[in-house]
């Protein structure tokens, strides 16, 4: 990251903002100082790059559509009315271009400049988010600086939040100039080319269109998150067309309308990494697999089972035979094949939620351990070591749950990802055992909790993990909590997630936006906010404003987020604060 | 009520049906064959009515198209695949046209026969929603009577959920011959032309555009709801324009797009009688009244006190001031002008939540008080007379809030509608003091439980009324319960209610549906369903079937009702039960 002089006659305005600067994830650091600028009606972009990639020149002209079409008008009182008066000042000076550059070494190999998309599916660890924009208050050339393509990105993506328009259709900031150095930093407070930033969609429990996914990547490119995690299967349906096994799907999607064609997967991969977003997709296995038996009959142990919660956590039970070779075999063919049709590195194998009830009944399974000798752990070590040996053929690092570490005794290469879901406490565990950690944690991330119990018979139950995740609570999350100084680095970064038992595209943007940004600014800045205090003392209340404008912007976007407050609080800050 | 003569030929499926007819409500006496019977492409419904209205007309047509486009498959494995088999078989009749006739007396006096939305809007008591469907099995026409329009309009929309659509857009049953014998009958069993069926909407927190409302209303009248209790005002914005007084909403609305002009509520009021719905508008009075300060300072006590938490239970604190004569009058003039834009002879005046501690720290109130030797509680007995005594002018029964006769001493007319929302343990000290109650109790019906505290400060809170209100919840409500026998005919009904702090249209169909259909078949059927068994005794289990239907077919058009399960549950009807 090429550090920028700041000049020093700027007001830093982080602390009391005498306006909200509505930018979200908050910048590293941010300058601004005081005076209007408008943007032209013919603002340009210049790409200073020779052979800019095509997905740099569609960003561009996404942006040049955002600052048209926004048409966000300041959430004050007067939703900016006031503000006229100083950018129709005739002194006001109007910005007319901003030029993006590559900087460092990048420059001089302009030839071998990677597309936004390949910079997305770099492995954690190598990818360069960072950027600054420069924006004078004279209405000269306004300037994004990064080292890639896909900083560049990010910084148009901040670029566009610098701007509200007036009732009369005038694009304007009233704090230039703005000066920004930015980076995704955690857990190291420096730029590593971490962390994952993520949300997670479960497509089995309930279906949604590939239009819908789309809209999601809008809006989660909005707040710079990086990772889709796409549970896309589950015991009760499996959507993924996979070539090979496409009776899976025939037989196990919810129809033949709710099912993603290779060519829809390639669609959303590429669409998602021309919005910067890496698609890791999730093929729970051995558990969550019931439905693969409408077509394998033979893969499937204690399928529909009764009573269902003696052998599954929700209905219908149904696991892969792990103990059977040719099951083993089966798997692995199954995720090699799927894994072909993504870009990303990583790719999770599950392992969630493994019950050992239903191999115990299984007299397939009991057979085979009997004949080998094996205990069911002994051969879910070596159902793993299939699985994950063939992704590794491919050159994908696989994920996993954290059960996979916690409660089983498989061995796995310590570059294995490690999603961590039961309990955020349950982080230091993995953290201990040499493990990379994705947090998910139910207890903060997950986005379908305290919408009641969704069992038919069960009238007066609530969520299993009643309360509802409120974006303040998942805003004070703490991606070092519990775990060592030592084992920081270990610390990928997190993710929201849902879970769509109650899901669907009807409800879809209202359940996740804006809450699902909360966790994008934690992982972007980590554990402290960029004037080093600590997030979790009060920051959601200085978070709040940035917050609104995110979901305003959403909203002008066609994203249907929902509101935090009544709209009286949100055009004026603080004051609907409980200790106003 | 026209008591019809059953056929016993029919086999009663109510106990365990073979498929599940997708009536929501559930009729009071429902008896179905096992005939296949397609329903013709020419399908037309005959109005056996001289003069018949023009919106009953419209209703049909309404009815015509929606067999047409609801598209519905059948919520088994199959989707109705096999099906096919039996409609299309060469013997299968097809039902080629329904007739709507008037019965007893409306017959002779044709006339006089009143409009759908002149019937909604008559007072509770004297409607009448009753109605009989008979579908033959032989092809021969099928027959809708009633006593009434809105009736007939009932039986139209019960009608249309008899039919599902194959595969191949054949539109079928496989349950004729059909007799429904129908109508509603809370708290008595027997027909009194009640009860209230309502959904509460609050415009002034975040607004709604009258698409929605309308899109609302479709939804309501899908689940037979009869009232939309519109709380329009409230402290955060003003947005009904009132002839006379334009310059609150001009002041206190969101913003002059964000209005509802008398035109739009006229839309709305016909909108919502064409199908059978009363608006009960509400302008919250005293208390819930800040916003009136942008246009009439002089009669807001305690304007945006603060903390606010001393002076209202959520921001903005400010309240009328209820002690000034000049207040008082304003007031009046301000309910009866907007009184005169509704059909309905119910308006509420409100009277939660009042903040004494405004008045005892507002100088004003208290030089009235000292002037006049009144107690508050003596000058709110006089408002309370004023504001109520022009509405009864206006032949209006005022609607009051449960703190109206439980907490103050204000001197009430008996006939006056009191809603209970604190608990619904309150409902039984409401009867005791011999006043008409509608339940809308937080406990079992407030919508917006559930989601997280929205106070920005307040980052671990969770929503007051935690947790979320299942539709598995309000199901169970018992309309009677404390009630003695004795008061039952002051229960009125009950309503669901979304307060809209955290809602807005991108919420809208979301938070509302399919629950708040749980409690219109409530106060359809009472405490104990049809066959005689008590609905809070794991009538939920049972019913899911048919929400399931009622949701799906909402989706069909257009209405974003959420999931209740995983599809795969959905088209497996109870094999997710807990029990299964």
């Amino acid at each position: 990251m090429r550090l920028v002089t700041l000049p020093v006659v700027f007001t830093a305005l982080l602390a009391t903002p005498t306006t909200v600067l509505a930018l979200w994830p908050i910048p590293k650091t941010l300058q601004t100082g005081s005076t209007p600028l408008k943007l032209s009606s013919n603002f340009k972009i210049n790409i200073n790059i020779p052979h800019a990639p095509s997905d740099l020149h569609a960003a561009v002209q996404r942006t040049i559509t955002h600052l048209k079409t926004d048409n966000l008008q300041r959430l004050v009182k007067d939703r900016g009315a006031a503000d006229l008066k100083a950018i129709h000042q005739h002194t006001t000076h109007t910005l007319s271009s901003l030029t993006l550059s590559l900087s460092g070494s990048h420059t001089s190999a302009a030839a071998a400049v990677t597309s936004i998309a390949e910079e997305a599916v770099k492995p954690i660890g190598t990818r360069s988010e960072g950027y600054t924009v420069h924006v004078p208050a004279d209405g000269s050339p306004a300037t994004i600086t990064a080292n890639s393509t896909l900083g560049l990105f990010r910084g148009l993506t901040t670029f566009e939040q610098l701007w509200y328009t007036s009732a009369g259709g005038q694009v304007y900031t009233l704090e230039s100039p703005v000066e920004i150095t930015d980076f995704p930093s955690v857990p190291d407070g420096v730029d590593l080319g971490k962390p994952y930033r993520g949300l997670m969609l479960d497509t089995s429990r309930n279906f949604f269109p590939v239009k819908d996914i789309k809209r999601t990547l809008d809006a989660m490119s909005m707040a710079k998150i990086n990772t889709l995690h796409w549970h896309a299967t589950d015991s009760q349906s499996f959507p993924l067309q996979i070539p090979g096994f496409t009776e899976i799907s025939a037989m196990g999607a919810y129809g033949p309308d709710m099912v993603f064609t290779p060519s829809d997967i390639k669609d959303i991969v590429s669409y998602a990494g021309e919005r910067g977003i890496d698609v890791v997709v999730e093929i729970d296995t051995p558990g969550h697999t019931a439905i693969i038996s409408e077509s394998h009959p033979e893969h499937i142990a204690c399928l529909q089972a009764v009573p269902w919660s003696d052998f599954a956590n929700e209905p219908p039970a149904g696991q892969l035979r792990l103990a059977s070779p040719a099951t083993a075999n089966f798997t692995a063919d199954l995720l090699s094949a799927a894994a072909k049709l993504f870009a990303s590195s990583l790719f999770s194998t599950g392992g969630d939620e493994l019950n050992s009830n239903c191999y115990v009944h299984d007299a397939e399974t009991q057979k085979m351990l009997n004949a080998t000798g094996r205990t069911l752990e002994q051969a879910l070590d070596a159902f793993t070591q299939t699985t994950h040996g063939a992704l590794r053929k491919l050159g994908k690092t696989p994920v996993v749950w954290e059960e996979m570490v916690l409660d089983h005794n498989v061995t796995l290469s310590n570059d294995t990802v490690v999603m961590v879901w039961i309990s955020s406490m349950n982080a230091a565990a993995v953290a201990k055992k040499n493990f990379r950690i994705v947090h998910a944690p139910s207890d903060f991330f997950y986005l379908d909790c305290g919408a009641g119990e969704w069992i038919g018979a069960d009238p007066t139950g609530n969520s299993w993990c009643d309360p509802f995740k409120t974006w303040q609570k998942s805003y004070t999350f703490d991606p070092l909590a519990n775990i060592s100084a030592a084992n920081a680095h270990l610390v990928l970064g997190g993710e929201q997630l849902l879970w769509a038992e109650q899901s669907s595209p009807a409800n879809l943007d209202s359940i996740v936006w804006p809450r699902a940004a909360s966790s994008a600014e934690v992982f972007w800045t980590g554990a402290t906010l960029p004037d080093g205090s600590p997030r979790a003392i009060n920051g959601a209340a200085g978070a709040l404003p940035r917050l609104h404008d995110l979901r305003y912007r959403m909203v002008q976007r066609g994203i249907n987020a929902i509101p935090l407050q009544p709209h009286w609080c949100a055009v004026r800050p603080g004051v609907c604060d409980l200790t106003a």
